[in-house]
C-alpha cells in the first residue's frame, strides 16, 4: 500500500497556517484578500520547488499538475481550497489542498505511471466571502456574469480582490473545462461536525451535500427620537428583526431538523444609542438536503419574516443572496473511497455534508465523492477547529488510496 | 411688547439648514465632524457681521454676547446647540440657538439697556455623538477627565475632533464657568414629540427633564459553522440579543410607561452569512423622570439581559456608556416663561422633556428651565422633521419676552 510522507504534509499545514494567522491561534485568508494573495505565493513555490508543474487559471484556481504519458488523457482531479473564513480555523480547506499536493508527491516518488493526468487544485473563493464556491462553479461552467454583478461579498470586494489577482469577470468565466476532459473529482475535508467523533469514525464518505439559500432582510420603520417618541407608536425595525429571530429559530429547530438556519450579520441604521433604528439589514441562510425541503423552509422563513415586519408596522425587503443547490454524489466514486478505507483499514460510514463544499460545483461536471475526518468537538469557523495528525495522516492516506482507485476506473 | 424679526430669523435657519444637508432634506452635522465646523464657522461669520461680540471658550462653546454697561453684573445666558444626529432634521438645536441670536439683536436693535450681560450660546456635542453634553456639562464643572478618557462616541473620534476644532481636555475642563457670574440659563428647543400639537398648546414649559442611562451590552457566545454546527448545540449571541431585544420593549411598555427604551446600534461579529455569530454588541439606552424610577429599570432590564444570555449559554459583559440625572427646573424660571408666553397672547401648557437637553447640565448651576414649540407629527431626529414657522416665531417671542423678564430678576 502506498502512503504519503506525514512529515512532509504536517510542516506543509504547519507553514500554511501562518499566513493570515490571528492572535488566538486562528487564521484570517479570507478569498482574494492580501492574506489570500500570500498563500496563493506560498502555494505556488511549494508546488515549484517540488518540482511539480503549476497552473493558474482564469478564475484563480491553483493547481499542481503531473501529467499522464499520453497527453489526450483524461484529468483526475482531486484538493479543496486555500482561503478561509474571517478568523476560521487551521485545517479546513488548508487540509484537503495540501493533502493532494502530498499525495501527487507520494505518486511522482513512487514513479508510478498512471493512464490520466492528475491534478491537485486549490479552488478560488469557497467560503463565500466575495461569491462562494467561485473557483469550483467557475471550472464547472456554473457561474453566470449576473453572479459576479451582486456577489454577496458586495461588488467592492470583487472588484478590488479581482485587481489584486489580475483576474476579470472574462477570465474567471473563461476557466469553464470541457466534461469530456475529466475523468472525476475527490475532495478530503474536515467534518466540522462531531459525528465521527461521536461514533468513534475514522472517514466519512459523503453520499450528498445540503444545499444552501442566501437572502438579506430589510426591515423598514421610521427614526425617530428616542426619548420623546412613545414607545407604542414607534416603528422600530429591531424590534422586528428580532421578533424574526426569535421566531425563525425555534421554527426550523421544532420543523426542519436536521436543516439549519443562521443570521450571521446585523446592522441597525441611523445607528446612535438615541435615535430608534430606522432600518436593519439582517442576513439570512439556511440548508436542507433537498430542493423541496428547501422550498418549504423559504417559504415558512419569509413567510415569518412578512409576519414579524408587519406586526411592527415595518416595511420588509427580500432580496435573494445566492443558492447553491444539492448535490447527490457519485456512488462509483463514494465506493472508490470506501474501497481506499478498506486498504487503509479504517472504520468508516456514509453521511451527509451540512456545509457547502467545491465538490458540489464539480459534481455538476464529473463524477465527484468527498470524504471526511473528524474534527475534535466538532469546531469549524473558528481559531478552535482542531483535527488529530493521525487524522490528518489517516485521511491524506485514504485521498491517495481513492486516487489510486479511481485513476483507473474512468 | 418687543418681537423679534421674523424673516431675519427664518432666513438664518434656511441658511444653517444647507450646511450638512443630505439629499433628503434632512442634517448630518454631527458634533466635532467637518459639517459641525462648517456650522460654527457660519455662526462666527452671521455673529460678527450682525456686529456683535463672539466669543469661544475652551470647550468650543461658542457666544454671542452683548455686554451690561456694569462690567460686574451677572451673565443671563440663553441658547441651544449647532450639533445634530446623523441624518437629523433642521430644527433641533438650530432652532434654539438662532431663536436666541436674534433676540440679542432684537434687544440691541431696540437700544435696551438692562441690568445683565446677555449671551446667546451655541454649546458643543449636545446630542452625544462624542460625549454628549460635552460644552453644558464643562460650564457646569460636571465633566470629569474620566469623561473625555472613554466617550460613548469612541476615543478615535474625540481625538480626531478636538484636533478639527482646536481642543484639548485640559481646554474642555477650563471652560467651567463661577455660578456666581450667572443670572439663569433659558433654552428654546422643538418638542420633538407630539403633546402640544395633540393637545393644540402653542407653547410646552417644561417642569422637569428625564434622566438616562446608556449601556453597552456583549453577548458572548461561539463562533461555529453555520451548515455542521446542529442548532441545539450552538451557543448564538444573536439569539440571547433577539430574545432580550424582544423582552425588554415588552417589559417596559408594560410596566415603565411613560419611560422609554432603546437599542440603537447592534453588531454581530465575526459577521458573515455562513458563520454562526460568537459575539454581539448592543447599545442600550433608556429614560424616565427619577432616580428611583430609573433604578429599577436598570435593575429589570439588567436582568433581562443576563437571563437572555443564560437561556442562550451566553456571557454577557455589560459596559456603562454613560448617564444624566433626572434634572427638576427652576420654578421662578418657569414662571417668567408663562408670563411670557401670556404677554405674547398663547397658549401654554407644563410638561416633562423625555429628551435630554443641556438645561440638564446648567439647571445644576444656574436657575433654568425651557420651553418647546410644537413638532409636526413628533418627528424628530429624522430628515422629515418640522416645526411651522408661526410656531418657530411664536417660541422666539417667547424666548425674547422670557429674557427680558429674567434680566432684572436675578
Amino acid at each position: 500500500m502506498l502512503t504519503i510522507n506525514t512529515a512532509r504534509l504536517l510542516d506543509d499545514l504547519a507553514a500554511l497556517a501562518h499566513i493570515g494567522a490571528t492572535p488566538d491561534g486562528g487564521v484570517s485568508r479570507p478569498a482574494l484578500s492580501a492574506a489570500d494573495v500570500e498563500g496563493r505565493a506560498w502555494f505556488h513555490l511549494r508546488v515549484e520547488s517540488d518540482g511539480l508543474e503549476f497552473r493558474q487559471d482564469g478564475a484563480g484556481n491553483l493547481s499542481a499538475v503531473l501529467p499522464c504519458d499520453n497527453p489526450s488523457a483524461k484529468t483526475l482531479l482531486f484538493g479543496s481550497h486555500l482561503d478561509t473564513v474571517l478568523n476560521g480555523g487551521r485545517y479546513d480547506g488548508a487540509l484537503g489542498t495540501l493533502a493532494a499536493l502530498e499525495s501527487l508527491r507520494a505518486i511522482r516518488d513512487a514513479g508510478l505511471k498512471l493512464p490520466v493526468h492528475l491534478e491537485a487544485i486549490s479552488f478560488t473563493d469557497e467560503e463565500g466571502e466575495v461569491v462562494g464556491l467561485l473557483g469550483s462553479q467557475a471550472i464547472a461552467g456554473r457561474l453566470t456574469p449576473e453572479m459576479l454583478e451582486q456577489p454577496r461579498g458586495g461588488r467592492d470586494k470583487l472588484e478590488a480582490g479581482m485587481q489584486r489577482l489580475g483576474l476579470t469577470p472574462q477570465s474567471i468565466l473563461s476557466a469553464r473545462r470541457d466534461p469530456q476532459t475529466l475523468a472525476a473529482f475527490v475532495e478530503l475535508h474536515i467534518e466540522q461536525g462531531a459525528r465521527l467523533e461521536e461514533s468513534g469514525m475514522d472517514i466519512g464518505v459523503v453520499t450528498a451535500i445540503v444545499g444552501i439559500r442566501s437572502f438579506w432582510l430589510r426591515f423598514v420603520g421610521q427614526a425617530a427620537h428616542a426619548g420623546t417618541m412613545p414607545m407604542p407608536r414607534r416603528a422600530d425595525a429591531l424590534w422586528g428583526a428580532a421578533a424574526f429571530v426569535e421566531s425563525a429559530r425555534s421554527r426550523v429547530i421544532a420543523d426542519f431538523s436536521p436543516g439549519v438556519m443562521n443570521c450571521g450579520l446585523i446592522s441597525a441604521r441611523p445607528g446612535a444609542f438615541n435615535i430608534v433604528p430606522g432600518e436593519v439589514r439582517l442576513a439570512l441562510e439556511f440548508r436542507h438536503a433537498s430542493d423541496q425541503q428547501l422550498d418549504e423552509m423559504e417559504s415558512v422563513l419569509l413567510g415569518q419574516a412578512r409576519r414579524s415586519a408587519s406586526d411592527f408596522h415595518l416595511a420588509l425587503e427580500i432580496e435573494p443572496a445566492g443558492s447553491v443547490s444539492p448535490a447527490p454524489l457519485d456512488e462509483r466514486v463514494i465506493i472508490a473511497i470506501e474501497t481506499a478505507a478498506q486498504v487503509c483499514g479504517l472504520r468508516h460510514t456514509r453521511l451527509l455534508s451540512f456545509a457547502g463544499h467545491d465538490t458540489q460545483a464539480m459534481s455538476a461536471i464529473t463524477p465527484s465523492a468527498m470524504l471526511f475526518v473528524p474534527s475534535v468537538g466538532g469546531i469549524s469557523h473558528n481559531p478552535r477547529e482542531f483535527t488529530q495528525p493521525r487524522d490528518v495522516v489517516n485521511g491524506a492516506n485514504v485521498l491517495l488510496n481513492t486516487v489510486l482507485e479511481l485513476a483507473g476506473a474512468f
